[in-house]
């Protein structure tokens, strides 16, 4: 069965079950227990940070025959806290796998550039910015990162392996105004850790002029991640949509 | 001097001063003590209950001559908490006086009705029916309060005192149409203790079909509160505006 899952991280400790955090996995596996009376292990598309929220995390999770996709649904969001909440399940083939068969991951970061921004109700779900950021600066650099590249500059040191595996595939990155601000918006076969969270980072200093236009560019395909700027904070940032491909859904006539 | 505030209710004890809580007007003085060097009361238009929000609350405070409305803001806002947010602040004549002077105070309940209403980052700011509601019952409701009424009825029991400090002149007060779901909203020349949440409570129970239409009119200039519905919860009710006459602002060249 796939959930998508909708949840506000202000309160969790990231997707992660971790012994004495409260975390999404954590706190689902615990619902689902209660539910299934046995232990039922998730498996999440994405690990998501801290803080980070989720419009659209995908999960897998395998249940009893008895459950159908809207029972479980129904069941899950009765037990569930008031910041996780089931927004769809689906029964799905066998041979889905919610992390190996995602074909995409879509995440979008806010950002507030009016007076407003630093209201309660907006500094609490997006990135409130004093100073001026230059859009157009900020879609040069975001139009550089079209395509396949190694992204290690823009992942935590040390956690992208050996090998290919730091090499992502981005199919969609832009920079959209909105009324207050601004959102990154990224999709891309998959990410590194913390990956959205260093672009948005190193974008926002180009756009404010500490950093001359093209540094995205030069970051692309290095070896390290030295150069890179601070990551931006994860409570303005929103895992949207997993992908996963059309025929791995049971079809219900 | 004149702030007008926005606080996120969920992490306060609501407005008043409280020994052992967390409230707005504590926060706020121990910001200002901070700031002046000295104990500084702040006088809000209206005391919140605890988790209700204001996206204008308006509050009286007297501070020495040298701070000038923006340096004051400025100040409060870069030492408050991130739930707590001075939007504008306004001297004002010597008599003004942020309770006795106020004219009008204007609330706004959401109500949710879509199955989204149910997501961590609507449910937070609104109540989530579950079950229909009929607009053209709560529209009906919501005429009869227009004029002057005794509110007794909807207010906490031995809170409005006796002799006519229980009445109010309703200027506005109707349901409207938004994506989602609805929204009340009432202006008044004052509110009882809890009143908007219980008219809203009886209201809602109309609209459900649990109480017959004219509730609300026969609620009206009741003697006690003993037929009032339970409060809605505070969750979703925002203090909007506080009004004060023209003349009472210092006028700037």
């Amino acid at each position: 069965m796939q959930l998508v899952l909708h949840y506000d991280g202000a309160g969790f400790a990231g997707w992660q079950r971790q012994p004495s955090e409260r975390t999404v996995q954590g706190v689902l596996e615990a619902a689902l227990a209660r539910l299934c009376t046995e232990p039922t292990p998730v498996l999440g598309a994405g690990r998501t940070d801290a803080g980070v929220h989720a419009t659209g995390q995908a999960a897998g999770v395998r249940v009893a025959e008895k459950w159908t996709a809207p029972a479980l649904r129904k069941a899950l969001n009765a037990v569930l806290p008031d910041d996780l909440w089931v927004a769809a399940a689906f029964e799905m083939q066998p041979e889905f796998h919610a992390r190996y068969s995602a074909t995409a991951r879509r995440y979008r970061y806010l950002v507030g550039t009016d007076e407003q921004a630093r209201s309660p109700f907006r500094r609490r779900w997006e990135l409130a910015v004093r100073r001026p950021v230059d859009l157009e600066r900020l879609r040069g650099e975001a139009a550089a990162l079209r395509g396949e590249h190694g992204f290690r500059a823009f992942a935590v040191r040390g956690t992208a392996p050996a090998g290919d595996d730091h090499r992502c595939i981005v199919r969609d990155a832009g920079w959209r105004e909105r009324e207050g601000g601004l959102s990154f918006e990224v999709e891309a076969n998959r990410f590194l850790h913390h990956m959205v969270r260093f672009l948005v980072g190193t974008m926002l200093e180009v756009g404010a002029g500490r950093r001359p236009p093209g540094t995205v560019a030069r970051l692309l395909d290095a070896d390290d991640n030295r150069e890179v700027s601070s990551p931006a904070p994860p409570h303005a940032l929103y895992l949207e949509r997993v992908e996963y491909p059309r025929d791995l859904y049971l079809e219900h006539a």
